[in-house]
């Protein structure tokens, strides 16, 4: 039952005072989603935010456009309150007070389970957009509203992060049909923007990310391989865990690998994330340690096992999983 | 002077018996648009092969398509050789008796550079599209040819990867239209195309890769990072040289490095591939040892220093380049 773009813009153009909520764990596609909007609705002479409250992810920094804030006190009245790629409460914690004041609410998204704790006055959510950036690009364009150089650079994060730059399997003809409008854009490049998202990695970062894939091990004829961020290589690099992202996708990048874990020691757990290439159910073996997930991406928590029990517990599991073709 | 996309299909129509000629050190976008244009020839039921003379990186093997041949023999009659995404002999090297058979000569190239030792019966050099692919894929609708899912492989295999999956300053409206294009061809998918040409690293290439990042040099602040590849290090890694290929981008993505380094041992010499990220000029600091290249990816061999040496005599010029500011 979702509304269309239509009514959605024709709501839109008649409110004032909107918070727009990206989802916990910002990535390229909520934040840009958001500042893209907030933008047009500013263009439109309305008072918009986006409301935040977490540091913003130092390689989408430059999204903010001026947009992002943890004060809602900023408003007198919010009209709307607005969910961008997420559905759920649990998706906006720490922000809930917030997201209260909205007289009407609302959400964007692409993700296709809906919470059911929250009526709203206006929702659509299309699963089959591989970015809520699209969705957004064409509510701005309903809005009647020019695509600027900003908005156009807030669009192709949102699109370009969220298709793996237009690899994954969620692209679609719609995806690159927005990006090339983009391009029309006076000034647009691509390349600003993703050198700004892909090309400030700390030599910290990148350092772990060598030290953990030179020590791999490699089990069933080299179709499971096996990374381990410990305590001890975050002090070693001066890294933080939070920088050991990516590293499972450099894993699942080597020849012949069909299973993926990388193993990640924090202070009272150990944890550890899954991926699959084609076939293997990692979601399966995460379960047989009360984790889930997906298919091809899961994950599992250890909470009374040290690194090295905790390998031996799982490594077992996953050769199986592999080999259970 | 270039022939339009109408006339060159016009004169492919009329012609049988057509030898592709891909350049030396094949990559996507050559490979991808001799096979896209020969299965497109074979369609219309012409005889038609990709002329090679060295192994397919293992990366593209799968654009091979059952068009590529070292035996020109195999046609009584060349009506055209034809250069793909070249446009002069020192492209072909070992293929110039096949090309001479030609009775017609053409070339459908993007760099924009021109050799004047060929007299071209028809040629069309676009500069400004990112991938020969591109031209191709037009020359293709234009002869009326259906693009079938093999096509649609090859081309989006040529524009992927020669505008950096979308994200290189080369990208245009238009590399986005035609992919757009091909999602709607039954069955096509990008994600199995990047997967092979992108996740099938060998682990001594990825092992190689993160032992140079692992142990790289910074100068000038973070800003110039250098790293290198030895002989010893390819023996420890079970790698060959040609495995090194992609680590100087992996450099170029740290944060704040302006300039990159990479030595490379070889058996007689040691090169350097150098590459800046937006205003160290490489191309004069690698002229000063007898280089040359671009401002941004530049290049130079030291023929009589070891690579101790040669560090020794180009590190400071590379400080001073990109203190230059």
């Amino acid at each position: 039952m979702n509304d269309t773009i239509k009514s959605i813009a024709t709501i839109m153009k008649d409110l004032d005072g909107i918070l727009l909520f990206p989802h916990i764990n910002m990535d390229g596609d909520t934040l840009g989603s958001c500042s893209a909007l907030c933008l047009a609705l500013r263009s439109m002479g309305k008072k918009a935010y986006v409301m935040i409250n977490e540091p913003i992810p130092k390689n989408l920094d430059f999204l903010e456009y001026g947009c992002c804030t943890d004060d809602d006190s900023l408003l007198d009245d919010v009209q709307l309150s607005l969910m961008i790629d997420c559905n759920g409460m649990n998706r906006i914690t720490g922000r809930e007070k917030a997201w209260e004041r909205g007289r009407l609410k609302g959400c964007i998204d692409h993700h296709a389970t809906k919470a059911k704790e929250i009526r709203y006055d206006f929702a659509r959510i299309e699963p089959k957009s591989a970015a809520v950036g699209e969705i957004i690009y064409n509510i701005i364009r309903a809005m009647g509203v020019e695509i600027s150089l900003e908005i156009a650079n807030c669009i192709f994060a949102a699109i370009t992060t969220d298709t793996g730059n237009f690899q994954h399997s969620n692209t679609t003809s719609r995806s690159h049909e927005i990006a090339g409008h983009l391009y029309k854009i006076e000034g647009f490049n691509s390349k600003s923007i993703s050198a700004l998202i892909y090309d400030r990695r700390s030599k910290e970062a990148i350092r772990l990310e060598s030290e953990v894939i030179a020590n791999l091990d490699f089990y069933a004829d080299g179709k499971l391989a096996v990374g381990k961020v410990t305590q001890e290589l975050l002090r070693q690099t001066g890294t933080t865990m939070d920088e050991a992202d990516g590293i499972i996708q450099k894993i699942m990048s080597i020849d012949g690998v069909e299973g993926g874990c990388l193993f990640k020691e924090a202070e009272n757990n150990v944890r550890a994330s899954l991926r699959g290439r084609s076939y293997a159910n990692m979601a399966k073996a995460a379960a047989a340690f009360g984790g889930g997930g997906h298919t091809l991406a899961a994950g599992c928590t250890f909470h009374d096992l040290d690194l090295e029990e905790a390998e031996k517990a799982l490594v077992p599991v996953l050769i199986r999983t592999i080999e259970e073709r």
